[in-house]
């Protein structure tokens, strides 16, 4: 199978080109030539078709862009799906996650500084950059929305239309007697969903507490004990994997 | 939270000792004490609980067992999970793959050589270790069984008293006609399911339709274009989470 290469350009309806970075790469390592076909997507739900136009110098490869076709891309899961985590101590952990959870699909990636969490400071760049990559390796057109590391209180307290999960390993009598949904059950298809996964150390009972007066509702994914990036990737498949089943 | 430490002995019944790798790990490392409280494993479905006897010379620690308490284990998926996976050029990528179908759940792990295959030799010593330390980590008392490599066409001749699926990109009318099924929807709770996944290049078609006339049923895991080892660990998912949910 040949395998198509997708560039991504956010503005390209206003640039008609590509970045420095992804010029780079269609004309020095993809050797474009003048007319050839490209594919690019802005990561807004939209592919563009169209031909390069190689130019600039040496040093400073540009490839310019005449659009041909547009196509709309929506995603197959009809409402936003949201993953909020701790990042872990390792970043490889997380990086694989937002790696891992593009691929499988979601609308955006919060990070979030807890009690305990091990990991105080995030480079998003990095992030992104991954995002990008693989949601061009999975030809979607949609980029996930990564967001900068947020105070769990100030997270919990910012507006959100649809269902609000929090993971944890509480008993829930020590919380507010609720019972702990199977987060699988809990997703519905068409509203919105967000959960929360907490660090190595699990959320403090405090932060649950609060969660659950802000009205998030305790969520379990099973029996597994799951390391918190594969928490963090099971929730995102549960919801994908709800809204998107037939 | 306190991190309860689990070490592995598949003999444990006959030898009342850790292996020399795991002594080292209670001695040295965790300097374990004459009757500290210790946790095992057999990775055939019981717990241990037992106090510690640290013995042997400084370059080579002991660290004897005495059982008190045989907790069985039985897994919360009540029918077996089999994925067969033809591994990717990158080694980390499968070994990641590993980890976590580990700590998701399973009980079987099969690597295929296939026509389109990228890597045709693999070192299965380190999935075993991988496997161990996830099994260990999650806290299971099951440590997944891992097969070296097997051409395809012996692996689809094995016997499999279950039912066995195959998740390829060919129109099903380029195959026998019959339906693709959606992975989730076609997992039964007891019944024991084998989903076979193929390399970056996919099954070849002849490998494919090989595979119906072996029995194998054509599979999807959704409309999201996944990389090898992410398509593995979604099946593993799949059926998971389809064999545990209430």
């Amino acid at each position: 199978m040949k395998e198509l290469h997708l560039f991504y350009a956010p503005n390209i309806e206003e640039t008609h080109a590509l970045s420095e970075e992804e010029s780079t790469h269609a004309v020095r390592v993809l050797r474009m030539k003048e007319g050839d076909e490209v594919w690019v997507t802005d990561g807004q739900g939209h592919f563009y078709n169209g031909t390069a136009s190689p130019g600039g110098s040496g040093k400073h490869p540009e490839c310019f862009v005449t659009i041909e076709e547009i196509h709309p891309w929506h995603r197959p899961w009809p409402s936003a799906i949201h993953l909020a985590v701790a990042p872990t101590k390792n970043m490889d952990r997380i990086e694989w996650f937002a790696e891992k959870a593009t691929e499988i699909g979601l609308d955006g990636i919060h990070f979030l500084d807890c009690a305990n969490s091990e990991r105080r400071v995030i480079k998003t760049e990095r992030i992104e950059k991954i995002v990008v990559s693989a949601m061009k390796q999975s030809h979607k057109a949609l980029k996930p929305f990564v967001s900068e590391m947020t105070r769990f209180r100030d997270f919990i307290a910012q507006d959100f239309e649809g269902d609000k999960f929090i993971a944890h390993c509480y008993e829930q009598s020590d919380i507010d007697g609720s019972e702990k949904l199977f987060l699988f059950d809990a997703v519905m298809k068409d509203v919105p969903t967000l959960v929360l996964i907490g660090p190595e150390g699990d959320f403090s009972i405090d932060e649950v507490r609060a969660a659950h007066s802000a009205g998030f509702r305790s969520i379990t994914l099973g029996e597994s004990r799951l390391r918190t990036e594969t928490a963090a990737l099971m929730a995102v498949a549960h919801m994908n994997l709800k809204k998107t089943a037939l």
